[in-house]
């Protein structure tokens, strides 16, 4: 097979599509996604027969629980991605939708309106619903996708995408605007990464490596989505109590998410006080501790924490320890070694708490919460094809109008210039 | 001299400046901008100096008298720059506005606001006054900048961005902020296109060459601007006077720029009527005609289209057309050939304007009007620092608010999840 080209002439479909889906009204979209989830519960039982065989074959490969975890379906996640299209259905839609607006001195009346990206590329691993969630919400925002997933989750990811393909064609969406790789040579990713002119954007989901060699290749342009080294700063006023309950929570109730703390930063003037309750409600959670040479001086049972600790996104019950001098320090560290994710400062102080969220480097800057709420649900935008680390075009969760961009429409009367 | 590690230099001068430069007042800001307005004026004949060099150099290379006007400043040239650095100063300054707030069920207060990017990367050709342009841009927006601008011109950069970074300095921007690559060396672009982590973006300013060159090559996110293959379709209802003045308008009032039309469509059943007139104006104009069959059964003394001319950016006084069966296919035609740039339908026909606005897919999309008003001048956003003829940030003229990102600040009392 000529991946170049079997991969070409799937982009080639869907940019074809493309031009078509972007004026459908919302109304189409809203009742393809509908038949969509209704056929994901019907016939499930095709996809978890498909599963099974990619579980199965993963399994004789000896790989790691968690991992099976990430790929196993059941009639519960299945009902879950087709609640994620429902929801996407219920989400109002972009497109259309007016930002700006003036007439000229000259008569020209210019508007700006938001119009489908186009052809969304997503390159992501082992979950298979990822397949409907991205689809969805690209759907719903009018553009086309190359969907391109794990090869240990294939036949899950064919299953999924050609029975949603087959319901949404019957529903209104053009032929060819869903796309999916459905074969398994790596040699497909370098070929996406190279489609000027056919892909608008490139998102890729998964680990930190995943994404790094997709931007370092990619002259589509990319999204990067999605590694974070997180900070918690418990700042001198911090009420330390309040400090202890969002170091918890931030660190040990989804350890493996991108919005979990990876780094805690700590006052001098409260660490000798705020590090033992650390200690002890961390050990309580298995949280292994790994900490500077003056948190050790205070808790010396804590590992010794090395360079590359503090730039390290552990996704596990780990955490880096450090005792800061004053606010300008954390905010310094901060910026040295954060991934542009999220970062919360426990205060009182409110010239503190301001110059923070000024100084700081990052999609979300919070003031006494847990940096566990950058998501889209949690930000009140629904469902979310990602959390952009970037500043270019959207930073921090992208729901349907991170999926979009603008057109200028002008209207004259044979104006000349 | 290491090239690599120069060009990485400067690259993290400019980046450790831009925290500072982030958080500056707008005041701060527009005082410096004056301050460096007034330098150039005062020290013209340090800059007149060097120019004096580059085209004494250029002429010796025996380069082409368009390029030599392109580089050459006088008086009036820098006088030029200077009120484009007062204008600058005189634009809004977008960092700090909010966009979006909402509080959440749980407490939670989101904002967002507008924060510069960080470090722009901007990589240039032979106009000198790009310099102090692109300069006053990033600066307002409070982004430091690493410039790179063609060779023929180095005197002349190094004199007015050397000027221009110790006046702003005197005037409180951080030093640092304002790098200029001070040899000619082209391994320099190469460098910068990696410099991930460090360069927030790339605005590539130039010919077709240099952009399809830094985008294809870079691993730092790219703003493709500048090429524009853009078209006039003259519907069958359209008023044939007003299409022959959009037509002349479009095609010779500055051949040379972006908007500039470089390929006609006109409806089969008025092209027998309008070709005779287009072809005697264009003729008095000195402009060349290359037509498809049709149009050359009709104006036998129109040279033969290629395939070729239909995707070429002539840039000069040449024109293809082309007879086309309905708004259709004029739309199918734009959406293969065009560079995603600014097109225009002259029509009196509400229907097909309507459907040219929603399907043609291009940055700017006119009705009755030339395509020639695609600028941020014209626009009413002032100064510009290029055309996005990208999907991905911006699309169409970049003013100041695009040279921003975005940041949430969110104010909690203890939330966690």
């Amino acid at each position: 097979m000529d991946i170049q080209a079997e991969v070409r002439k799937k982009a080639e479909a869907a940019k074809a599509a493309s031009y078509k889906l972007g004026t459908l009204s919302t109304k189409v979209k809203n009742e393809a996604l509908l038949a969509m989830a209704h056929a994901l519960e019907q016939r499930s039982s095709m996809i978890l027969a498909a599963n099974a065989q990619d579980l199965e074959e993963a399994r004789q490969k000896g790989v790691k629980r968690s991992y099976l975890d990430r790929l196993m379906l059941d009639e519960n996640r299945i009902a879950g991605m087709a609640e994620g299209l429902r929801q996407t259905a219920a989400l109002p839609d972009p497109i259309g939708q007016g930002d700006y607006s003036c007439v000229r001195p000259n008569g020209l009346s210019i508007r700006r309106v938001r119009v489908p990206l186009g052809v969304v590329g997503i390159i992501y691993e082992a979950r298979p619903n990822v397949t409907a969630d991205a689809l969805a919400l690209c759907l719903k925002s009018g553009n086309a996708v190359l969907l391109r997933g794990g090869s240990e989750a294939i036949r899950s990811n064919i299953a999924i995408s050609s029975l949603l393909a087959e319901e949404a064609y019957k529903h209104g969406i053009p032929e060819g605007a869903i796309q999916f790789i459905d074969f398994t040579d790596r040699e497909a990713v370098g070929v996406m990464t190279h489609l000027t002119g056919l892909l608008d954007v490139i998102i890729p989901r998964g680990g930190a490596g995943l994404i790094k060699r997709v931007v370092e290749d990619s002259s589509v342009p990319v999204i990067e989505t999605g590694t974070g080294v997180c900070h918690t700063y418990v700042d001198e006023s911090a009420d330390l109590q309040m400090a202890l309950d969002i170091a918890i929570n931030a660190k040990t109730s989804r350890p493996s998410v991108c919005n979990a703390m990876e780094t805690l930063l700590v006052h001098k003037h409260v660490a000798e006080k705020f590090l033992p309750m650390l200690d002890e409600a961390m050990l309580a959670k298995k949280v292994e501790l790994r900490g500077c040479d003056k948190a050790r001086a205070i808790c010396p049972e804590m590992q010794p924490a090395e360079e590359i600790d503090w730039s390290t996104e552990y996704g596990d019950l780990i955490l880096s320890v450090k005792v800061v001098d004053d606010v300008a320090a954390a905010i310094a560290h901060i910026n040295r070694y954060n991934t542009g994710h999220s970062e919360t400062i426990v205060t009182r102080d409110l010239v503190n708490a301001a110059r923070f969220q000024k100084e700081v480097d990052a999609a979300a800057v919070y003031v006494n919460a847990s940096t566990r709420f950058t998501d889209g649900f949690e930000f009140g935008f629904g469902a979310e094809i990602g959390i952009s680390t970037q500043k270019l075009h959207a930073r921090g969760p992208m729901g349907l109008m991170e999926l979009t961009s603008s057109k200028y429409l002008i209207m004259g009367e044979g104006q000349i210039r």
